[in-house]
């Protein structure tokens, strides 16, 4: 008997191996690279004149909790995938290969391959592969039935198309893409305002939204790659901000430089699901533009003289999309102001 | 006020930051890339004829237990780091950057930046860079204090110098490199008999080992980079297994062609950590193979007529090593017989 003490103390390399085998089944049925080696293998075939890997690392958060709650592990996988994506897109990187990190106190097959499901369809979606990852089983870190998860993207871009924003001039333009909700970010609050001071369950319908807190908690975030590589491509873009942890007050001055800031008014659609949390919890301006993306996932900065490109290919991808704002000289004060 | 209502949700962003900050003071003085956008940039000069990218996600497990009973956390950045360097070292790849991911319950600055410690010090040594990663505040995931953390790597190869061990033949030999201790395998098992079983703390001395038992369980899980990638280069060596999670018994199979099998023999010093394991643990032979390194964490698989200039190199590394073994034909039965 192979392992029975190891067993006793709460590990199962048996069943281990099971999610294992399981989510190799998946990955032959997808045909995408195999698993289960030490590490895995991406041939470089793209000849850029000054290739520079872009690589990122992002967790789900506590949208983890509202997956547990609802019982529901075929989302998280996607959030993972789409974050990292958008996380490299911004500076204008394809992604190639992504890896994942699961951790749990004890391996369920089943939620494993369902966790890893999501990533695939992820992976598949955004037409690039996952490469490896690591199932860790660690009892007595996770509660029952919970995990933690984390992403690893390595992306290409060439040197010299790298989108650092270095060219953005006061009078650019802000134009921001939907979001499907809250995306990754916010749900601690997010959770606290529904749960905890409102009461509510993952049952619950959430008033204007049309679903129920699950269903509008649980949607993908994702990803820009579709409709932002074209401008990327034609050089319409000079500068992109992911509207992740920290909100529009914190992500946008990342790519601006250092003399300028932002305003932004909100003329978008504040979906439901904010306008919800925002009045019940009562959360200030700027306290809201900081914690959630309020509707408004990807920020693109582009020269007005694009405005009528950008408008005309994002139209052909048939994306939505806002003119939020416009940057301007900072000096001193809030670099972004939210109108 | 900023975020006072995120803050009271369990989510403190500016004590993110203030982390974020120490990091990057870290980071500035050593040298390494800079840190705190969406993603880290690699650039690429290296020119091979047939570039393929080699990556892996690994996590320290339940070591990390140890590292909180003896409130030490700058060991578990090393572990991280040089596991990541092994898995794909064992393939010929050299190291060229490192992410992590930390999720805590509650961002403690000082933790954050001791665990980032390890890993820079482990980044440092093996000469490449912490390119980025992301800590995660996940209040209601970590207990008090407590926290997980996943490493994720990027090497690369060329592509007619991967080492997949596809021409490993019967007869070849099975050298063993020593390991520091545990690595980063067997945790579970070990601190059931250490500290359930025979009622041990941190403190307690290992009767043999000329250590505690905290400092015995934090020896960090050594890089093998060093004395191995002159082996590498001067093509030495078939092929390699780096002794982690199923030990012997499921690793070494891993690089074998399905035809073969090995015998080991134990003519190595066992480590007193280990034979005091084995011995309260009652622990069986095929599962101490399977569980533990046993001291032994990495095997290269060598052609016989390769031995000497394998044991002069090693000598010029001041590395020690272990004639453990040798190749067989697989007719049925364990593929690794150990003796």
């Amino acid at each position: 008997m192979a392992s029975d003490k190891y067993s006793r103390a709460g590990v199962n390399i048996d069943k281990g191996n099971q999610a294992v085998e399981k989510i190799r089944d998946m990955v032959r049925r997808l045909g995408v690279n195999e698993i289960g080696k030490f590490s895995g293998f991406f041939p470089l075939q793209q000849k850029l004149e000054h290739p520079v890997l872009v690589s990122s690392a992002d967790g789900v958060g506590t949208k983890l909790k509202v997956a547990f709650m609802a019982d529901r592990h075929d989302t998280v996988g996607q959030d993972l995938v789409n974050h990292c994506v958008d996380d490299i897109l911004v500076y204008g990187a394809d992604p190639l290969f992504f890896l994942d990190y699961i951790a749990t106190g004890k391996v369920e097959p089943d939620t494993i391959s369902s966790i890893v499901s999501g990533m695939l369809e992820g992976c598949v979606e955004n037409g690039f592969v996952l490469l490896g990852g690591e199932t860790a089983e660690m009892p007595g870190f996770y509660k029952e039935n919970e995990y933690d998860v984390a992403g690893f993207i390595v992306g290409l871009v060439d040197r010299g198309r790298i989108l650092d924003g270095s060219n953005i001039r006061k009078g650019d333009l802000l134009i921001g893409l939907p979001s499907t909700g809250l995306h990754t970010n916010g749900y601690s609050l997010a959770r606290h305002i529904l749960f905890e001071q409102e009461g509510l369950s993952v049952n619950s319908p959430i008033p204007g939204a049309g679903a129920t807190v699950g269903d509008e908690l649980l949607k993908v975030h994702r990803s820009y790659l579709k409709p932002v590589r074209p401008l990327i491509e034609e050089g319409y873009v000079k500068g992109m901000a992911h509207i992740t942890g920290g909100g529009f007050i914190d992500n946008i001055p990342r790519i601006l430089p250092d003399t300028l800031g932002a305003r932004v008014e909100q003329v978008w659609p504040i979906p439901p699901v904010f306008r919800f949390l925002v009045e019940k919890g009562e959360v200030s301006l700027e306290e809201r533009f900081r914690v959630f993306n309020m509707g408004i996932g990807m920020v693109l900065i582009i020269a007005p003289d694009m405005l009528s490109r950008v408008e005309s290919s994002l139209k052909a991808s048939a994306e939505p999309f806002y003119l939020i704002g416009q940057v301007l000289p900072h000096e001193g004060g809030a670099r972004i102001r939210i109108q």
